[in-house]
């Protein structure tokens, strides 16, 4: 097939006003074109826009006809360049943006099921309006889309108590590499039946079909959520108050997020009006989150057992607890302004990786020493999730340094130090962010052989004709 | 390679002692030959019972090369004839029983990793010991292993809260069917580097691969268990109390189970010893679970407020509060007692199905009735855990009748009945039993044929030989 005809054929399915070209001068395709961290600018083919799952399938098979290949989209909010087209001008993005419809809310089986294009806020509202909860949360939430957040396993804040995007999902539907539509759909807690398809496509990051929507578990709102926020005096006993947190709250404790010190003085620098506390007095804080289904009284008095027990243990040096909502929003705004404060203070080398908790005091001491000694003068903006083992490792340039060729001229050689240093302690290169095309090629230093061989095998068998977002994960 | 060649490499594999045939007159293979239920009896080629993940490797390419199938075995407690060998006397069963090393606990990270022979209370008891609980519970835990947990993703009592199997998992070890290992044992929360193949083989009822060794999240042991009994005036209302529940309790209900009338008044009359409270007053009773990591004094408030509420909504008609760990583990002990009870009565016919929670109301009146027309006189032993969505939905002989000849002649009339139900409204034939060789003919009827495609193409893909636990699932 011609690419006219194949653009007419698209036309058909979709309608004029949803195949987007440069041929029509009028069209900007630079937001579906370019990554959000603007590492890659690519072009594509044309931008699809179904609006339907039968579309969507009818859109699959023309491309599947004409051989060519189809780069999944949602809110291109991906941090691994793996939702947007490669510079040939041969890939077609599909994007779900149109598929944004809340099909149904059940309250009795808690459960959300809507379309891939819906953005996680709306998502994230509609639960709220049952009074119900969608405890999935990460900075993009404004503009990523539920798709995205599947196709990709989101993480974010909430996953210590609720899991990864995995780990919410009941259901999927999904149109197929060859254009077939699998109706998974499902709100059952409990399915038995073969295979477990929803898990295969879910992190798949587009490589093996299209996930059109979801059903999703929802939870009861909390009554209360207490937010504390300690200093403690190195990150073993950061770890040790994790453990004694989890001992105390159990289910209750929704978040634990450690800072560095580094990290907090970047905010501190930039955004003043923010009033970070204790980031003076010890080389990192933890924010923990607690939220009840009693009462705020009882849920403020465990919070301050927990702290008491801390102190007396020596794992907390000094904490205080948010006597409002209010004050409990501004301790998560100075925790979600590190990555801003970072990049005012100019471009780092990031890293999103995950360890065994327990052996990441280890984990920092080797590689924090290894870098000073590489490096002279480098900076660690170190933070994270640590209840779910996961920091945001990033890598600043000594002070004063071009953070522009620092980048250019350091950045492979600190990724494999970081990364042989995550092997060593049995840890992994992409905790939240994916492969995508960015790590694609650093993936089989670090993967299990016979892990690529199997999931090479599994692409094979779902995507022969190889057009699902080729050159990404593998 | 001829059965004598065969049978000479794997003595070299994994000793003599540990290959048992028919051949031996001092041989019983009867243990590993039929199947829980004795719906089934097989005949081996062999016994093969490697110790070591190299040996069941060396084992997998042996009767890869020879072209002989495996049938992988755990603790042999399955209830859908997915791990005794076919009658051929031609399958080689592969029992991984004298894999049973602990291999670590992991306590600052809340991990265990062990190997796949390891039956579940060894694994129970050694996460006591450390303090610490793995909230995987079912009624086959003394002899059922962790290998066959993750390969059929069991279920159980506390699924309401901590998921099946598989969401206790972190990672697997596992021979594929080519023999070699999939290194994939990992105490990582987050982990976004491919495809989930865990998630594949967890499921999978070894047709895949075998499970060799897993990682498994634990827990802190909450403070306090309370346990409540209530009677419910239809299944509506227990319906309305789990919500109730969800929303006083949180993540602190851990257990939440429902029974129907018939299936007490069985245990009342066949275990009269066990007192049975509030039977007699109403069609259906609840039993829940408050774990809490506060105080006994607190759950056991907030249990009784749940209650108060329920009785005050009308959701419950009456209630009691277990007053010590005795009277709470014999309340327990009445729930577990329903399959003896029926077992007491006679063979029935079993069904273990999952609907939305919103369903199961208009599920059982439908299909109440339908069998009531169908088959007049016709008892139901109706009980689950209702928390996940899934019913026991047991249907047993008018009385008087023969239960043996009714098994024989309305088998499956009552299953096409009970299955096209449980489609209707939306649910799943097998919950957590899996499909086996019992109920793969069915599969094709209820699965999407889209899934099945898939499942096919993944099966061909890492198993082309067909030498996995054929017949099984597909």
């Amino acid at each position: 097939m011609s690419r006219a005809a194949l653009l007419a054929t698209l036309r058909g399915v979709v309608g004029h006003a949803h195949v987007l070209t440069h041929d029509d001068p009028a069209c900007d395709l630079t937001a579906y074109e370019q990554d959000w961290r603007r590492r890659h600018r690519g072009r594509a083919l044309a931008v699809v826009r179904p609006g339907c799952t039968a579309e969507v399938a009818a859109v699959v098979r023309a491309c599947a006809q004409a051989g060519v290949a189809i780069v999944p989209q949602g809110g291109n909010t991906g941090l691994v360049v793996g939702g947007v087209p490669d510079a040939s001008g041969q890939q077609v993005v599909l994007s779900l943006q149109r598929m944004n419809v809340i099909r149904s809310l059940d309250p009795a089986n808690l459960t959300l099921t809507l379309e891939a294009g819906c953005v996680l806020h709306t998502a994230q509202q509609a639960a709220e309006a049952a009074g119900l909860w969608l405890p999935l949360s990460l900075a993009a939430e404004g503009s990523c889309t539920i798709g995205g957040n599947l196709a990709t396993n989101a993480g974010g804040t909430q996953v210590l108590r609720f899991g990864n995007a995995r780990d919410l999902c009941l259901g999927l539907e999904v149109v197929t590499a060859q254009g077939q539509v699998w109706r998974g759909l499902s709100g059952l807690r409990k399915d038995n039946t073969g295979y477990d398809l929803r898990h295969l496509f879910i992190g798949s990051e587009g490589t093996l079909g299209v996930i059109t929507a979801a059903t999703l578990k929802l939870f009861p709102r909390p009554v209360a959520q207490l937010t504390a926020w300690a200093a403690v005096p190195s990150m073993a006993a950061a770890v040790t108050l994790l453990g004694l947190a989890q001992r105390h709250l159990g289910a209750d404790l929704t978040g634990f997020e450690v800072m560095g010190q580094f990290a907090l003085s970047l905010v501190d620098r930039h955004f003043p009006a923010l009033r970070v506390p204790l980031w003076q007095e010890s080389p990192y804080c933890v924010l923990l989150e607690n939220s009840a289904h009693d009462s705020e009284a009882h849920a403020r008095a465990r919070l301050e057992a927990l702290l008491e027990a801390a102190l007396a243990d020596g794992c907390v040096s000094d904490a205080v607890v948010a006597e409002s909502l209010a004050q409990a929003r501004s301790l998560w705004h100075i925790r979600e302004s590190i990555p801003l404060a970072q990049a005012e203070e100019g471009l780092n080398i990031k890293h999103d990786i995950s360890l065994p908790v327990s052996r990441i005091p280890a984990f920092c001491a080797d590689t924090d020493a290894q870098l000073a000694q590489t490096i002279p003068g480098v900076r660690l903006v170190n933070f994270g999730h640590l209840g779910d083992g996961n920091l945001h490792y990033n890598v600043q340039c000594p002070p004063g340094a071009d953070s522009v060729d620092f980048l250019q001229t350091q950045e492979a050689r600190i990724n494999a130090l970081v990364f042989d240093a995550v092997q060593r302690h049995g840890g992994s290169i992409s905790a939240e962010h994916g492969i995508g095309s960015l790590k694609r090629d650093t993936l089989p230093r670090y993967k299990d052989p016979t892990a690529l061989q199997l999931m090479r095998a599994i692409k094979q068998a779902l995507d022969p004709q190889g057009i699902m977002n080729p050159g990404r994960v593998l």
